[in-house]
């Protein structure tokens, strides 16, 4: 199908038409690329009107009820709500490999939510490039608050937080010091924690606050435009989702989320070019870099002497 | 001077060609380049004799120290030491920005010990790669123990932990479980973790230890042929270097240094391609690639457009 006959349909919101441009975008048949980019090109103006949230947390820390509770919160409100996942582990085998419809039964039947799980690797960019495509076409299509869900796991809280407006740190009341200390090099990415199952330990849940409130004081320079805060929600019973949106809120008018933007789509490109020049540079010389490898393994040159004579 | 004519002074273990032969790979003219890798060919078959020993902590913590109780404790049994600094942020002054001489004023002193301070970036490779070929340069000249130490800030650790056969965390009895787990994305990185200034509180200490004996063993897997351990030490009134050593020691006996410096060969061979790859591709486009990017920001083209255009 032609591009400029998917991009109609999707601007009037219809989800067959988002789902049919989502596939196209993974596709890794290179004239599947083309079409696809001209129809990003195309929506881009309309980009940009939502807000973009990422969302991370170690398993078991609630991540599903929370994006449940808060996405049902909000389409109760009017707003449309898309879900998306980046697991750079996952192999997609044909559908969801986390069971959405068990993970969030309320908000993936929901007629204002649109969920997709995480894409496979594909090309250049990999996940994080489908992931990028997929929420400015859901951004098109009307969603106004974009909710990505990383697994967890290595470069993807970093590769999440490059690409939404706000990210969030999702906890749990009686982590533990311990715990609480593996998401450190993540605390400095985050914008919001939250203190997920706070009605399971209200005691624990107030000393989560106040440790995350005073290791979040710590990162933030006083000169910074947001200064990042902790939060107690209970996904289960729904208390604190509102004071979570108005955080949200308060966000937005605070931080100028459009030069956010630029800056990550400077970055994002740099690394999708660089990425692409390594690629040009390395097809059809696997046997010629494999024998270079091994004499610089073996000391016959230097790694140095080897670079300058395969780029004189 | 010719590369050959500094070889067999540097062999014999001469200090005065050491430092030359340092100067000359730090040396940023592209005939000196050339002069440095040969010397580097030509000492490489004398490369491999020493144990790479790198060394992290934060501010504080009693680097300087350490390295003057350790390497004073080794000369005094007939080793020969050299201590190298990494640290990415450094600017040479035409001198030690460290004060080496206070730091260490044994060690700098003595005949056994050769210690250089942090080497600008330079060129290709930058910081690193300075102090890969240092620690090449001071193996030849006889140095069979070599410690590496990083300010602790940044990038620096992780590239330390590449370049060395052992990585070494120091961390306060009191610093509390904030500060340690400041430090757990390097916990994944380091062989010994030693508890330092151990005779200040000596039950903050023993705690200390065993919070980081339970952190490694959650790290490590079964698996491994080396399991991470904790030590206790003071640096101040020498208790633990001696079973510092013997750790170091048993380190070298169950793991394939051989296999382990390999992988950092081609590890390292392949960052440099990377780079100067990317440094031929940009070279001269700075404009183009600057409107580009304007380009993109703008919605103009997308990222993975003007990637394409960029490189058919």
């Amino acid at each position: 199908m032609s591009p400029h006959l998917l991009a109609a349909p999707l601007l009037a919101g219809q989800r067959r038409a988002l789902a049919r441009a989502i596939t196209l975008v993974e596709s890794t048949r290179p004239q599947d690329e083309a079409s696809a980019q001209e129809l990003l090109t195309e929506l881009a103006p309309q980009g940009g009107r939502s807000i973009r949230i990422g969302l991370t947390g170690v398993p078991g820390v609630g991540k599903s009820t929370f994006i449940e509770a808060l996405g049902l919160w909000l389409a109760e409100r009017g707003h449309r709500v898309a879900v998306l996942a980046v697991d750079p582990s996952s192999v997609r085998t044909g559908g969801s490999i986390m069971g959405d419809k068990t993970r969030m039964p309320g908000l993936s039947v929901h007629p204002q939510a649109f969920i997709r799980p995480s894409p496979s690797g594909g090309t250049l960019g990999g996940v994080a490039r489908r992931t990028r495509e997929a929420m400015t076409l859901c951004e098109a299509a009307g969603y106004d608050v974009i909710l990505v869900e990383t697994v967890g796991v290595g470069q993807s809280e970093t590769q999440v937080a490059g690409m939404t407006d706000l990210f969030v740190l999702l906890t749990l009341p009686n982590a533990g010091d311990e715990l609480q200390g593996i998401k450190r090099g993540i605390m400095e990415l985050c914008d919001l924690a939250v203190v997920n199952k706070a009605d399971t330990d209200p005691k624990a849940a107030n000393r989560a606050q106040s440790q995350l409130t005073a290791a979040l004081s710590l990162l933030t320079s006083h000169a910074a435009e947001w200064h990042p805060r902790a939060l107690q929600v209970s996904a289960l019973t729904g208390k604190g989702i509102e004071g979570f949106w108005e955080a949200v809120q308060q966000f937005r008018g605070e931080v100028d989320l459009s030069a956010r933007r630029r800056s990550q789509t400077a970055a994002w490109f740099d690394e999708l070019l660089r990425e692409a020049v390594w690629k040009a540079f390395a097809a059809g010389r696997a046997e010629e870099l494999a024998a270079a490898r091994e004499q610089v393994q073996a000391g016959q040159q230097t790694p140095v002497q080897m670079v300058r004579q395969l780029i004189p």
